[in-house]
């Protein structure tokens, strides 16, 4: 085997448009760290043209295979196509329960549609680290569509909202999955509702139980209407609607300018995040900290103090600007 | 009425052992700011006793009938009981989803059974900022058990693993819990789980399957393996093995000195948290960091510049002793 290229090289060859290349470059935003940093501020120029659609749901609502049949449909209407699975990691392998070789095989052989599965953060479910990194460099690459699904097992139900355009939220007809969603807050964050397994008998009961929900939100006139829609992945009925559903959307955001004011929105709380990450580290290396720490938890240990006095004391070790 | 009592009159009616005055101290530690502070530097020399046991699994477990009939049996062994509920909000109303006065009507009667609500933050699902708080508030009541009660939908479920001894994972019998269980990462934080239901007819193969996963794991001899209980909070059967894999998981913590390095973890974990709270907030009333981020942002916006190197920036205006 050649040796591995470096940053610089792979870089040349992804802005040549070798798939191979951006999917080791992902693997170095995986890893994070300075490396990463080197091809995000590489890349970066190149982002803000993709639409993102987030899709969100519980474990088991078909996302997969209705992520399968919407390729099809966007790929028809000649979008390039970038997709993020955010699996949780398992628990027993380390690994992502679900690779990308066992996904979107109908779309394997189609080089427009780059599909790539992310472990999320440690096995705690919630998304991946660097899904904002990776929804850039899909980005950077040429995809003019990115979809991100997230498994519904955490507040990745949520922080999908900070990061997509349209937000579809999968549910089925099933385990009292309205229910559900609304305690997760779900009904929160989405643009478009699906019912999938729309051939089950209770589908169309459940979807007006939805339909009835969003009605008490009260929505300002001239402000979005959620969408509630009825599919089947499996017989692929209802997937036009969704892509109407989604595309109508995307209409409402770009009519009343709201596209900047989403990429702001996005683009501050990368920045909001990644700060509060470093200073998390830097507060972990920090010898004055780690002194205080040692010197005081005894005390709090056995009662003699409490937790706020010492956090109160290791605040004036930190001075900002 | 009478004007209400300021803090130093509340703690010590607290102290009395004066319920209602405890009701109003959580108060105060919901509202949190210096208030709250206040509060827990004056009761946290008397915490540190009770045994913490954290209830966590998907809406509709009967997690609440099962704390209920579980509630029953430590009370016959002549436990003082908190219990602490944590709600998601309510999308809709900006309140909890279920009040204090709807659970535990079994127990509304015995002044020993001190239970209180907590809506998650935000609607976002998790846990709230306030449960460790309030588990050392009861904890400084008196109660030498606090039960803590998360809806499975979010961080929480994994979260309530960095504050309780014993982690019962509640599960039914029904679509999917298992593998839904093994995603979110259950797996890993349950010390005895639960197959509710238990005269559903898939209650049995249900436990089987649980059991079969937990195999898998390997754990090593000497340290505490899983069990796995039948229950029915419906027909209260089981409960008195439940109580009974609590007790030997709280005897296996005991044997093996493990309650002081649970304290230490927990505490830590706290005042890391705490730490990061405050830090999130005096980056965000720091004026330099204002004004740079008010420079800057456009330049991001306009891809003339990576986030990255704002978070660079951002950095060198904060200093660590």
């Amino acid at each position: 085997m050649a040796e591995r290229p470096g940053i610089e090289r792979l870089l040349e060859l992804f802005a040549e448009g070798k798939v191979a290349a951006a999917a080791r470059l992902i693997t170095i935003l995986e890893n994070g760290g300075e490396d990463a940093e080197r091809v995000l501020d590489s890349v970066f120029h190149k982002t803000g043209d993709a639409y993102r659609i987030g899709f969100t749901g519980p474990p088991g609502a078909g996302k997969s295979s209705l992520l399968n049949r919407l390729t099809g449909r966007f790929r028809e209407k000649d979008h390039r196509i970038g997709i993020i699975a955010v699996d949780p990691t398992s628990p027993f392998t380390g690994g992502a329960f679900l690779g990308d070789r066992i996904r979107m095989q109908a779309h394997s052989e189609d080089p427009e549609v780059f599909v790539r599965s992310l472990a999320s953060r440690g096995s705690l479910g919630g998304i991946s680290n660097c899904t904002d990194e990776v929804i850039d460099l899909m980005d950077a690459f040429g995809k003019d569509m990115v979809l991100i699904e997230t498994v519904g097992v955490g507040q990745s139900e949520l922080e999908i909202a900070e990061k997509a355009h349209t937000v579809v939220v999968v549910l089925v007809p099933e385990s009292g999955d309205g229910i559900q969603a609304m305690k997760a807050g779900l009904m929160e964050i989405g643009d478009v509702f699906v019912m999938n397994k729309a051939d089950h008998e209770d589908a169309e009961s459940a979807a007006r139980e939805i339909q009835d929900t969003l009605r008490l939100k009260d929505i300002p006139a001239g402000e979005w209407e959620p969408r509630v829609i009825l599919t089947s992945a499996r017989e692929d009925t209802g997937i036009g609607e969704l892509v109407e559903a989604i595309e109508e959307h995307r209409r409402y955001l770009e009519a009343g300018g709201h596209f900047a004011g989403i990429r702001r929105k996005i683009l501050r709380s990368r920045v909001r995040n990644a700060l509060m990450d470093r200073m998390e580290r830097r507060l972990r290396q920090s010898a004055g900290v780690r002194d205080l720490l040692e010197q005081r938890m005894e005390s709090v240990y056995k009662g003699e103090i409490s937790p706020y006095k010492v956090v109160r004391e290791l605040e004036e070790l930190v001075s900002i600007q």
